[in-house]
C-alpha cells in the first residue's frame, strides 16, 4: 500500500532496532520496508579472486558426517526416508535437529530430517497416493475426514469447476503440469526482511495497509479477498513468530547479527516451506544482503572468514534437506527429487557497480566444502558486467559441479529492477514485489498436430477441440496449415487460460500461502505465467511442410497419425538459419499473442516460458509423429533447445538460433541447456574456464537468456548410466535444475545421453 | 440457466417418471422444472370449511407418547437434551428413529431425536461456547484442529477481512444480528421439485447448466464462483440420493405416491438442516403440492382422509424436532430455541383461483392432533380473495393457539408471483427462484443518537463514526437534526454494506448451502436483505423534536446522554396521525434510499425489513436515552410496531400507521406484532373469529404486510409469569415467530406483558 504507513509503522522504532541497524549506511529503507536500498547502501561487491575463501570448519564436518547418513538411509530406502502424518503448517511440527551441537542454524520441515510433511490443502488425493506409492502408512481416518469432508482443498475446488472443454485438453495433455492437485510454487517471500525489520515491524506495516484498504467508502469482492488475505498474512506473521520462540529465536525484533540474520531469514523460509508445498520454493538473492551482515561482524571482530563459510555452509545443508511428498507421476515429470530451492547470485546494481559480494563466493564455494549437490539451485544472473574473478569462479565450479545455471541479468534488470531473482528454473521476478501465477505450459506440437486432424487427437481419436476441419488432401500446404495452426492457437490459449483463472482462484482461496505474501508488499505486481512445449519440434515441422513436401498418413478412421516429407532436407532450428529459427519465433510470438488477448485473474501480466524442465520427455510420450520427423512417443526437445541431432554447426549457431526467441515476448524465461564436451572449450583446465566465461559472454551479448550448463562427456554418461554405483554424484543440469544423473528415469538417462555434445 | 438444457435433461425420461407422474395434468412442469407450473395445473382449492378433517390416527398417538418423552426429558434437561460431535452434514449420521414402528416418515437430524448437530463451518468458537454453556462434552481436539487449522470456516474468514468502521459499529451495536458467526439461513430449497422430479433430473439439470457457463470463452472471477458452487450442488445432490437409500428411499428417482412425496420432500429439507444451520430454515410452501398427491392416492383408493391426516402430522412432529446448537448470547437474542421452520399456506393464484387446498386445512389442524407448538412456523399468506372457510379457520385456530401470523400475498403475489413463501419470519421469495442474503439489522436509533452526538456512542464515549460534530446547543433543532441524521445514515449504510458484502463472501466461500441451491433455479434473483430497528422510537423522537422542545444533557465528558422534553405532548407514532407516522416513513425512506445507492455482492437487489424479532429487548438494553422520552436501556418495540403505550386510538388506528411504511422501501417485510384483548373482537367465539378475520381483510386491505395475531388477556400473561407450570403450552407470538412464553427471558416476557393490549 502507501509508505506513509510503513513509515508510521517503522517509526514506532525500539531500541533493539537501533542497535540492530547500528554500523549500516542509512537511506530511505529505514522508513520504508526497503530491502533493495539497504542492500545498495550496504553492499560490499568483491571483484577480486576467489583465494579468500576457507574450508568448512569442524563443526560444519562433524555435522556432515550426520547428514550424509541419513542421506544414505534416504537412498537405501528407496528414495523416501518417511512422512510425518500430521498436515504441514508453520506450527506444525515440534522443532527437529541433526546433530544440535553442531547445527549453527537451526529448523527442520518436521521434527526429523528428510521425514517429509504432507501438505493435503492442495489435493487430498495426490497425498494419499504419494503414501501409498512409497509404501509409508495411510492418513488416520480424521485428518482424511477433514480434507474430504470439512475443509475443501484446492483440488476439490478445481475440479468443482472445471469445464469441459478444460477436462478434454488435460486429459489429451494439451495443456499438463497444471498445479491443480499440488501447491503452485514459484513465489518468493523476501525472507530478508524479517531479518532486517523483524516480525512486529512487519506486521504492523500489513495491518496498516489492511486498514487503508478497509476504509474505503465501498469494498469490492477483490477489495474483500484482498482484505482476508491481509488477514491471513498477519496471523501468519504471528506464527512465524512462535515457531522463532520454539527454536530460541525472538523473531519480533531485526537480527542483531550475522548468525541472527541467517537464523532469521532461514526460519521465515522454513515457515513458507512447512505452510505450502509449492513445486517450486525458491529462496532468492540472498547473498549479498547476508554479506552485509557478515561483514560488520567481521571488522567488529566477531567474525572470520572460516565463521562466515560455517553460516553458509549451515544454511546450504539445510536448504538440500528440503523435501516434499511427491507422487510417482511427479517424479516421471520431474525426475530426481528436485525441490527447486533456486539462490540467485551475482547480477549488477542499477548504478553499474556489480552486486557480487564474497558471499556470493562462498555460496558456489560449498560445492566444495560440502561436495556436489543438486539443491540448492545455483543460479547466476550474468552480465558482461560481473567482474572477471566472479566469472571466472562461476564457470570453474560449473565445470566442476555441473550444478549452475546462468541467466541474463542484463535482459533481467531493465524490466525487474537490480533485486531480481529467479523463481524456479528461469522466472524472473523483484523478491517481494511480484509474484507469479504459475501456469506449466502447453503443449505447442500437439497443438498444431490437432489443427491437422480438426480438432481430434492424434493418439486416441478423440475430439478434444470440437468445431474444426480436418486437413483434406494427402500433402501438407504451408499457408493452409499455418492458419489451421493460428485458429486452434486461439482456441487453445482461451480454454488454457480458463483452466489457469480457475486453479489460481482456486488456490488464492483454499491454498492461500500466507506467510510467502506476507513477505511481500500488499500491492503486488502478478504476472500469469503461461509456458509452450515442443517448440523446436513445432519450428522443425513448419520449416518441413514449407521447405519440404510432407505427406500425411491416416489410418482407418481418416485421423493422420502420421507424415513422410519427401521432399528432402529442409532448414532446422539450431543452425542460426533464419528460415527455421523464424517459425520458432513466429510460433513463440503468434501463441502469445493469444495469450495476451484474454484476461487473466486480478490483472496479471499474461507471459510465457519455453520451459520442460525434464517433462519433455513425459510430453513426448504422448504426443504422436510430427511433421518434422519426429517419431511418436519420443522425447521433445526441453525447453527451447534445438531438436537432438538437429544442430550441425556447434554451440555458438546453436546459441545464436535460441536468442532469436524474443525475451519480450517470453518474459518468463527461454530455458537452454547447453552441453559441452571438455575439449570443445579448451585443452586446459584454465582454457576453459575462460573459454566458457566468453561463451556466457557471448550468448547473453546476442540476447540469449538462460543456459544450463553442462561440460561432461557423452561416453561419461553412458558409463554412468550402466554404472551408476561409480558415479553417486554425478550431477547434470537438466531444463531448470540439477539433478543427481542416477535419480533420473531410464528415459530422461537415454534423453540426456541422446542430446546434442557440442565439439566446437 | 436456459429451459432447453433441463428440457433436454428431463426428456430422457424413464419409466418410473412416466409412473410417477400418471394421473397429473400435463403442462410445461414435465418439460422443465416448473413446480409452479404443475401446482398451477393440478391444485384443488378447497372452498369449503373444516369440517372433513380427521382425528389423529392411532400411529400418531403412539407416536406422539413418544415425542412427549422425549421433549419432557429435554426441557428437563433444560432445554438442550445432548449434542453430537459429529459435525453434522448431509451423510454425517446414521439413519436416527424416535419409535420406528410408529414413524410414517423417516429422518431424523442425528442418530437420536433432540440430539443436536453441530455446524462448526460456520464458526467454531459459536460451536465450542455453545457445548460449554450447555456442559455438554467438549469438541474431540481433531476436530477443534480440523477447523481451526485445516479448514477455514465462515466466521474466521469473516474476522479476517472485517475492517475498523464495521467492527466498531459492531462493538457499538449500531450494526447487530449479523450473520458473521453462525449459518446466515433464509434460504427456502424448492425441496418439492424432489419428489416431482426425482435427483437425477435435478442433477441432469444442473450438470446442464455448468456445461453452459463452461463453455464461455473467457470466465471471469464471478464465472468461476458459480461454477465452483454448481460442482458443489452436483456433489451435494449424490450425497442426498445416498441419504435416501440410508432411509430406504429410492431419491433418484420421483415420488409415486403421497407417502413418497412427504418422504422425499422431507428427506431434500433434512439435508439442508443438516448440511446447514442457518438461523432460520424454513420448508417453503408445501401445502398445495403435496395435496395434489393425496388427492391422486384418494381418488386412487390408497388413502382416506385419516391417512392424509396422519402424513401431515407426522411430517409436522418432525419438524417440530427440528434443532440447532446455540449459544447463550443468540437465546438471549432470540428466545425460546426458535428455528423458523416457516411454512407457508394459502395465498392466490395468478389466474384468482385461491391457492389452499384441504392440505392447508390439514396443517392448521395439527394444533388440535398433535396440540400446541411453537414450530413450525405457521404462516398464511391472507388475500382477500381467500374462501372464508379458510379465512375463518386461520383465525380460529389463531385464536384458539396465539401460533399463526399472517402476511399480505395481495402485495407479495405481483412482486414475487403466485408460488412465493416466507423464509423466516416476514421475507417474502419465489421459492426455488430467489435467495436472500440475509443481513439482520441496524439500529436506527442509535444511528440516530450518534447522529446527535457527533459520531460518538452514547454509552461508551467511544468514537464509532470519526469526522463528525455533535450538536453544539442545549436544544434540539428538528432541521439541524434531521441533516445531521441523514448524514449519519449515509454513512452508517456504507459501514452496513461493506459488512454485509464480507459475510456474504465468505459465507458462499467457506460455509456454501450446497443442498439448498441445488434446488434452486441456477439464475438466481439475489436480494441483500438489510433491516431497521428501532424504528417507532426515531419517528417519535424526531416528533419530540420537530412538535416539542427537547434540551440535551451532557455529563462531564460532553456526551449528550439524557434528553427532556420542555414543549409537552407530541404525535406519536401508532395513531393514525400523519405528523408522526410521515416521520416513520421517512425515516424507513431515506435510510433505504442510501443502502440503494451502494453495491451488493453479485448485484443482489438492495431491500429492508422493519423486524426484530425479539432482539428488540437486547438493542434496548445497549442504547441510551432517546428524545421521545425512552428511557436508556429499556426495550425497543418490535419491528415496525408502535412504542409500547403510544397506541391510544385503538388498533384499527394502530394498523393504519404501519400499514403507512411503504412495502416498496421494506420490501423485505414489516412486521406487527398485535395483541387483542379477547373482549376487542366480540363475545362469543364466532364473533371473534369473524371479527378478527374482518381485521386483517382490513388491515391488508390498507396495505399492510404482516401481523403476528395475539388474541389474549395481559392478566393471563402476568399469571403465566408468575405460574409458568400452570401454562405449559402457553404460545405467543412476538415479532416474527411463536415462542413458548415460559422460554422467554424476564426481560422480554415483561417486555410482552407491557405490549398495548388493544381492548377496542
Amino acid at each position: 500500500m502507501s509508505h506513509m504507513n510503513e513509515l508510521s509503522a517503522i517509526n514506532q522504532s525500539t531500541s533493539s532496532r537501533e542497535s540492530a541497524w547500528e554500523g549500516f549506511a542509512e537511506g530511505p529503507w529505514q522508513s520504508a520496508i526497503d530491502t533493495q536500498d539497504f542492500i545498495a547502501r550496504n553492499i560490499r561487491p568483491w571483484t577480486g579472486d576467489a583465494s579468500f575463501l576457507a574450508d568448512a570448519t569442524d563443526k560444519t564436518k562433524r555435522l556432515m558426517v550426520k547428514v550424509e547418513e541419513v542421506l544414505r538411509a534416504e537412498r537405501d530406502a528407496g528414495g523416501v526416508l518417511g512422512a510425518s502424518l500430521e498436515p504441514s503448517a508453520i506450527l506444525s511440527h515440534a522443532p527437529g535437529f541433526i546433530d544440535r551441537e553442531n547445527e549453527t542454524i537451526f529448523g527442520l520441515q518436521t521434527e526429523a530430517p528428510l521425514k517429509r510433511g504432507i501438505h493435503p490443502r492442495g489435493g487430498l488425493r495426490v497425498v494419499k497416493q504419494a503414501l501409498a506409492e512409497h509404501d509409508l502408512e495411510a492418513l488416520p481416518a480424521q485428518v482424511e475426514k477433514a480434507f474430504s469432508s470439512w475443509a475443501k482443498t484446492h483440488n476439490q475446488a478445481v475440479f468443482d469447476a472445471y469445464p469441459a472443454d478444460v477436462l478434454a485438453a488435460r486429459k489429451a495433455m494439451i495443456i499438463t503440469g497444471l498445479p491443480d492437485a499440488y501447491g503452485r510454487g514459484r513465489l518468493i517471500g523476501d525472507f530478508r526482511r524479517v531479518a532486517l525489520y523483524g516480525v512486529d515491524v512487519l506486521e504492523r506495516a500489513k495491518r496498516a495497509d489492511k486498514a487503508a484498504l478497509g476504509a474505503k467508502d465501498e469494498l469490492s469482492a477483490e477489495d474483500i479477498e484482498a482484505l482476508g488475505e491481509l488477514g491471513e498474512q498477519i496471523r501468519a506473521f504471528e506464527e512465524l513468530k512462535a515457531l522463532g520462540l520454539a527454536h530460541g529465536a525472538d523473531l519480533s525484533r531485526p537480527a542483531l547479527n550475522a548468525k541472527e540474520a541467517f537464523q532469521w531469514l532461514y526460519l521465515a523460509y522454513l515457515a513458507a516451506a512447512k505452510q505450502s508445498d509449492g513445486a517450486a520454493t525458491s529462496i532468492g538473492r540472498i547473498g549479498g544482503f547476508l554479506d552485509i551482515y557478515i561483514e560488520r561482524d567481521m571488522e567488529r571482530g566477531l567474525l572470520d572468514e572460516a565463521g562466515a563459510q560455517e553460516l553458509w555452509d549451515q544454511l546450504t545443508i539445510k536448504l538440500r534437506l528440503i523435501r516434499f511428498m511427491r507422487t510417482k507421476a511427479f517424479d516421471e515429470l520431474f525426475s530426481g527429487d528436485p525441490t527447486w530451492v533456486t539462490i540467485s547470485l551475482g547480477g549488477m546494481g542499477s548504478d553499474g557497480r556489480p552486486l557480487c559480494s564474497k558471499s556470493d563466493f562462498r555460496v558456489l564455494h560449498c560445492l566444495s566444502t560440502l561436495g556436489p549437490s543438486p539443491e540448492p539451485n545455483l543460479t547466476v544472473l550474468w552480465s558482461q558486467g560481473l567482474p572477471d574473478g566472479f566469472k571466472k569462479f562461476v564457470t570453474k565450479m560449473s565445470i566442476a559441479s555441473r550444478a549452475i545455471q546462468v541467466e541474463n541479468d542484463d535482459l533481467i534488470r531493465p524490466e525487474h529492477g537490480s533485486d531480481a531473482a529467479i523463481s524456479c528454473c528461469v522466472s524472473p521476478m523483484a523478491v517481494g514485489k511480484s509474484m507469479q501465477y504459475f501456469g506449466a505450459r502447453c503443449n505447442l506440437l500437439k497443438t498444431l498436430l490437432h489443427a491437422i486432424n480438426g480438432g481430434r487427437d492424434e493418439l486416441s481419436g478423440d475430439v478434444c477441440a470440437p468445431g474444426f476441419e480436418p486437413v483434406a488432401g494427402d500433402y501438407l500446404e504451408f499457408e493452409d496449415v499455418k492458419a489451421r495452426f493460428e485458429a486452434m492457437m486461439k482456441r487453445t490459449a482461451k480454454v488454457y487460460m480458463k483452466a489457469l483463472n480457475i486453479i489460481h482462484q482456486s488456490h488464492d482461496l483454499h491454498a492461500y500461502e500466507a506467510i510467502q505474501f506476507a513477505l511481500h508488499d500488499t500491492d503486488l505486481h502478478r504476472t500469469m505465467a503461461c509456458g509452450i512445449a515442443g517448440l523446436s519440434h513445432v519450428a522443425d515441422s513448419l520449416s518441413a511442410i514449407k521447405y519440404g513436401k510432407v505427406r500425411v498418413i491416416r489410418d482407418a478412421s481418416g485421423l493422420i497419425t502420421g507424415y513422410v516429407n519427401e521432399g528432402g532436407a529442409f532448414p532446422r532450428y539450431g543452425n542460426n538459419d533464419a528460415r527455421a529459427d523464424d517459425l520458432a519465433v513466429w510460433a513463440a510470438q503468434t501463441f502469445m499473442a493469444e495469450l495476451r488477448k484474454l484476461k487473466a485473474r486480478r490483472n496479471a501480466v499474461v507471459t510465457q516460458s519455453a520451459l520442460t524442465i525434464t517433462s519433455n520427455v513425459v510430453y513426448g510420450q504422448h504426443t504422436g509423429s510430427s511433421p518434422d520427423g519426429r517419431v511418436g512417443g519420443t522425447p521433445f526437445a526441453p525447453g527451447a533447445n534445438p531438436s537432438n541431432g538437429a544442430e550441425l554447426n556447434g554451440f555458438v549457431a546453436a546459441g545464436a538460433s535460441v536468442a532469436r526467441i524474443p525475451f519480450s515476448d517470453c518474459a518468463d524465461g527461454i530455458s537452454w541447456t547447453v552441453s559441452f564436451a571438455p575439449s570443445s572449450l579448451g585443452r586446459t583446465p584454465e582454457e576453459r574456464v575462460d573459454n566458457l566465461a566468453s561463451f556466457c559472454d557471448g550468448y547473453m551479448g546476442m540476447g540469449g537468456y538462460h543456459a544450463n550448463l553442462n561440460v561432461i562427456d557423452r561416453e561419461t554418461l553412458i558409463d554412468a548410466d550402466k554404472h551408476p554405483e561409480k558415479y553417486p554424484n554425478l550431477c547434470v543440469r537438466v531444463s531448470g535444475y540439477c539433478v543427481l544423473f542416477h535419480r533420473l528415469t531410464p528415459a530422461q538417462r537415454q534423453d540426456v545421453i541422446s542430446r546434442t555434445f557440442h565439439a566446437r
